[in-house]
C-alpha cells in the first residue's frame, strides 16, 4: 500500500486498491480518523446539559455530549465493563449513561457512577469512559482520539473565526438533518466535493452558482463572457458590502501544508444573491446571528479530512462524511436556522433542502459510478483536470499523511525485529 | 491469535480481535467446534426411525437421524459424489438419504446404497457418508467430528445422570422450538448466559428468581435481606423433599478443569416454586418422567462450550448456539413437555414460551450491544465481577483449549518445516 | 492453492477452497477470465450502429458496441478522467458514450471526443476508453482483455462454423433474455452444465432427450433397451437427412488440449424431434437462416470458459455464465428466432421458454446445493462417474489452465526477489 501511495504521479486519482480494498479502509481509519481532527457535530445540536449525539467513524463509535457544567465532552461509547455500546440512539437528552447490560451509570463527564454488583469492591475511578479531545470552533464541534492531537488546529480557529464568528452558530437551530448512504469510499466522497467540474450534473445547484464558477480570465470560453462579467461585478459588489461591514472575504488556503488542512472563501451567489435557493432569494427571514444583510454570498468552509459547510446569510448548511466501510460512506447533511426562525412561518423545510436534497442524491450517484468504475480491472488512475486542483490537494494532504504513517508503523516493526 | 489468547490478564474479558475476525472465528471452528462435543439435539426430536434434524455449526452441516435399528447417527450433510448438500430440510422422517444432485442413495447408517450411474462400476463400500460421533445422556444427543473425542465425557455422564433421568427425556414430546438469530460473536452468548448480573434487564425471568440470586452471606445489600432469608428457607425446603426423593441437589462444578466441561446445580424458585412463570406456577399440568411433585425447583445444567438446560417438573428447555459467522449466533430453544400432554389442555405454548421468549430476545439485544462495542477501537477489555465467576470460567475454558489448539498447530508447521 | 491444483487425482472434484475461497475467486479472474477468450453477447443483440451491452465478469465490466462503420468493439467501461462507469444500463443504443460524471464524451470506437473542461489542453489521443479484442463467431461476439489473446480460437472457428453457419444468428431476432443468480461458483455451474447425469431432476427436459442420452452400448440397462433401439433409429435418420442437406453431424471435442476449449454435436431429439419442446415440436414456425428442414435435431456447442449453446432449426439459445464472487454466478440465457418470427404468430415467449426456463431453475437448486456441501468442514473431493467424462476435461483444462498462470506468477516473483 505504501508503494501504490509513493509511486502517484502527481495529478492523478489514486491506485484502485486504496479506494476498494477492506485492509485499506482499515488502515485509513488507523492512520486518518484516528489521528486528525475530525468533525462531529454542532454546538446547535446539543445545546443543553445532557444532551448528546452519537457519530461513527467506522466501527469508532463516539458519544459528544455537553455536562452540566455546559462544557462538551466526546467518550467513548463502549462500556468499561464488558464492552457493551451504551448509548443506542443518534441522538438525546440524559442525565446519566447507563449501560443497558449490566446498568453501570457513568456521569456526563465519563466517570463511572455506579457499577450495581452489590458486595463488590474494586476502583471506580479507573472504569470512566474514555475520553478523545473536543474542540469547538464557532460552534462547529471537532473531536480527535489521538492521545496527541494535531495543534495546527489552533491556525484553522484564528483563520476562520472571523469568517463564522457572525453565524453565532452555537445558538442556532437545527431545522433538519438528512443523512445519506453513498456507495463508494469516503474518498471519494470527499473528491466529489472538492470540485464543480460535474456540476453540470447538478442542475438545482446550478441556479445559484455563476455559469462560470472555477473558472479564471483565461480560461472562460467566449459564450461566457457575459456571466464571467456579471460574476466579476457581483464579486466586486460582495466585497465592497463586506468592507463596509467589516467582514473578510478573502480566500484563505491551506490544504496541504498541515494536519488541520482547510480553505475558507466568501463568493457572491447568481440572481439575487441571498442563498442557496434556485431564485437566489432567502430562505429563511430570519437572519443569522448578528449578520447585518441577506446579501453576503455564501461563505464556504471546507475542513480535511471529513466535512465542508456553506454559510448563507439566512442558515448555514454542514456536511459530515462518516466511513462506513471500504465501500460506503455515511453523508450527514444539516441545516441550520437563526434560533427565533419559525418553521412554516420564518422558513419551509422543503424548501429549505431542496437544492442540496437534489444536489446531494446527484453526489451520491457519482460517487457510486466511480466507486464501480475503480472496482474493475480495467481501470487506470486517470488526470485531474484545472478546475480540479482542490481534488489534487486532497488526495496530496492524504497520501502524505498515509505515507508517513505507514511509515512510522514500518520502521516500528522494523525495531520490533531487529530487538527480537 | 495465540499471542492475544496468552497475555490475557485474570479476569478480564478477550480482545477484541478474539471476538470480531473473521479468521478468528474459522480458527474457533477449527480448535472448539472440530474437537469438542457439541450439543445438537435430543432424543425427543427424532423418536422414530428415519427421523432426523440437520444442524449448523458455522459451514459444518451434520445429519443426526434415527437408523431402522433405534441408533442415532451423526452423518456429514455431504454426498460423496460431488459434495451436494444431502438434506435441505432442517426435520423430518425418511427411509432413505437422497442427494437431489445424481440421486446417490445413502441407508440412515450412512452407507451407500444406490448410486444411479447405469454401467459403472466402482466399490460404494468407500463412499458411505463420513460420520461423527455420538452420544446420547439421559435424551440430550452430543456430537463431536473429531477422530478422537475427549473422553471426559463419561464422566459428564455420570455427574449428570442422577439429575436428568428423573425427566426421561429421550420420551419427552416437543411442545415448540424457536430459532432466534444474535448479532453476535457465538462466545458472547455463552458470556451473557454464564451470568445473572445483568438480569435486571429480564422482568419476566426475575419473577421466578430470587432477587438474591447469585449473591452469597457477604454481599447481599440491607435492603434484600428478607429476601435472602427467604431465599434461603425455600432452598432448605427444597432439599429436604429432594432428599426424601433420593434426588441431587448439590452443585457439581467441572467448568476449567476438562474437555466435557460443565455445571449442574438444583436451586428453588421464588413464588409458587413450581416452573419457570411470572407467579411460579406450573405451565403444563402433566409432570415429566418419573418424577414425584411439582415443586423440585430448577436444576440447571451448563455445557461446554455450545449449551444450556433447564429441568422443571413439568417441562425442559434446551437451548443450543449455533456459531454462523464472526459476528452472529444462531440460539435454538426447544421446550418439552410430558408425552402425555396436551396442547391446549395441559399446557398452552403461549405461557409454555412466555418467560423464555422475552429473557432470549433481551439477551440477543445485550449480546448485539457488546459486540457492537467491542468492534469499536475504543474497546478495552473490562473486569469481570464477583458475580461473573462463571464467565471467567468459560473464557478460561475456551483461552485454554484454543492456546494448546493453535500450539499444537504451531509445532506442526515448525516441524513440517524443519523437515522440508 | 497450486498445491490444491497440482495434487488433485484424476476424475475427483476439486478441494474445497477452489469453489470456496474468495481469493481464489480473484486468482480464477485473474488466470482465465483476464486471459481466454469470454462468450459476450450476439451480434443479434447490438444489430444497428450504437447498439451496446455491458457485461460484467466479476468487478470487470465491458461495453459491446457496434461502431458506425458496423464494427463490433469492446471497451472498458471505466472513464479515463476519474474511473467512473461510463454505461450504467445493460443494453442500449448511442452516438456517444458519454460519462455521467464530467461528461467526458467518447466515440463508438472509444476515442475521446471531448473532455468539457474549457481552457484546458491535454492530449486527448492518451485518453481513449480502452479496447479488448473481440471476436464474432457465426454471430457469437467473443472477447478477450488479454494483450496476446490465445489463437486457437482460429481452430474453434474453422471447426464449428460449418455447423452454425446455417443459423445465421447474426441475423436472429432476441425473442427474450433471461438473468438467472446462480448461489455458487462459477465452475460449479459449468460442472454442472457438462453432465447429464442429474437430468433425473429435469423431467421438463427429459421430455425431448432420449431416456437413454449419455449411454453406450455397453452401459444401456435392460430397460431401456427399446429406448436404446429408437434412438439409434433417429440418429441414423438424422445422419442420413444431413448428409442429404450437406450438414456436418460428428462430434468435434477439444475440450482439454487447447486454450479455446469446445466441443460441438449434433443429435436427435425425442418425439417428434423438431425443437426443445415436452413434444418435440417446433416452437416458432419460421426456420432460422437458410435451414431447409425443421428436423435437424440440435446442435449443441459448449466453449470454455463460460458458455454454451443449443441450436434448433427454429431457435437458438445461448448460456453465458457471468462470474459474480466465489460463491454468486449470474447465468444468461438468450432465446433467438428467426428474423421475421413474429411474436404471438409464429411463436409464444412463454412456450418458447418453458424448458430451459424450469431446467435452469432446476440447475440453479442443484448448484447451490454442492455449493453449500462444499462449503462444509465434511467435504471431500468424490469421483467423477463415466457419464461425467466432460465434467473431467472441463477441470482438467481449469487446473492444467490455472497451474500454469500461477506458475508464471510465482516465476515472476522468484526473479523479482532474485533481482532484489
Amino acid at each position: 500500500m505504501l508503494d501504490l501511495l509513493r509511486s502517484r504521479p502527481p495529478r492523478t486519482s489514486l491506485q484502485a486498491p486504496l479506494y476498494t480494498d477492506p485492509d485499506m479502509f482499515a488502515l485509513d481509519i488507523d492512520g486518518i480518523f484516528a489521528t486528525q481532527w475530525l468533525f462531529a457535530t454542532t454546538d446547535a445540536e446539543i445545546p443543553d446539559p445532557g444532551d448528546y449525539v452519537t457519530v461513527e467513524f467506522g466501527t469508532l463509535s463516539l458519544i459528544i455530549v455537553r455536562g452540566d457544567d455546559g462544557t462538551v465532552r466526546a467518550l467513548h461509547n463502549v462500556c468499561r465493563h464488558r464492552g457493551a455500546r451504551v448509548m443506542t440512539d443518534r441522538r438525546g437528552s440524559t442525565a446519566r449513561l447507563t449501560c443497558a447490560y449490566h446498568s453501570w451509570t457513568y456521569n456526563t463527564d465519563g466517570t463511572l457512577l455506579h457499577a450495581s454488583s452489590p458486595g463488590e469492591t474494586f476502583d471506580r475511578t479507573c472504569f470512566s469512559l474514555r475520553t478523545a479531545h473536543v474542540r469547538s470552533i464557532c460552534g462547529l464541534i471537532f473531536v480527535c482520539i489521538a492521545a496527541d492531537p494535531p495543534t495546527d488546529i489552533d491556525d484553522l480557529e484564528e483563520a476562520v473565526t472571523p469568517y463564522l464568528a457572525g453565524f453565532d452558530i452555537a445558538s442556532a437551530k437545527v431545522a433538519t438533518q438528512i443523512d445519506l448512504l453513498e456507495e463508494g469510499n469516503w474518498k471519494l466522497t470527499m473528491e466529489n466535493n472538492r470540485e464543480c467540474y460535474h456540476c453540470g450534473g447538478h442542475p438545482e445547484l446550478a441556479c445559484s452558482l455563476f455559469a462560470t464558477w472555477g473558472l479564471t480570465a483565461d480560461t472562460v470560453p467566449p459564450e461566457l463572457a457575459a456571466d464571467w462579467d456579471r460574476s466579476l461585478l457581483a464579486d466586486a459588489a460582495l466585497q465592497e458590502r463586506c468592507d463596509r461591514h467589516g467582514l473578510p472575504w478573502k480566500i484563505i488556503e491551506h490544504l496541504t501544508d498541515r494536519d488541520a488542512g482547510f480553505r475558507i472563501s466568501r463568493e457572491a451567489l447568481d440572481k439575487t444573491g441571498e442563498s442557496f435557493s434556485v431564485t437566489g432569494d432567502r430562505l429563511s427571514q430570519k437572519l443569522l446571528g448578528d449578520l447585518p444583510d441577506f446579501r453576503l454570498g455564501r461563505t464556504s468552509l471546507h475542513v480535511q479530512p471529513n466535512a465542508w459547510f456553506h454559510g448563507l446569510s439566512d442558515h448555514v448548511i454542514t456536511f459530515a462524511a462518516y466511513p462506513v466501510s471500504a465501500d460506503r460512506t455515511l453523508v450527514r447533511t444539516t441545516w441550520l436556522v437563526a434560533e427565533d426562525a419559525v418553521a412554516g412561518e420564518d422558513y419551509d423545510v422543503d424548501e429549505l433542502t431542496y437544492v442540496w436534497r437534489h444536489t446531494n442524491a446527484q453526489d451520491a450517484d457519482f460517487v457510486q459510478l466511480a466507486q464501480q468504475g475503480i472496482s474493475s480491472p480495467g481501470y487506470v488512475p486517470g488526470p485531474y483536470m484545472r478546475s480540479e486542483d482542490q481534488v489534487e490537494a486532497f488526495i496530496s494532504w492524504y497520501t502524505a499523511h498515509m505515507s508517513s504513517h505507514l511509515d512510522g508503523h514500518l520502521d516500528g516493526h522494523r525495531e520490533g525485529r531487529a530487538q527480537a
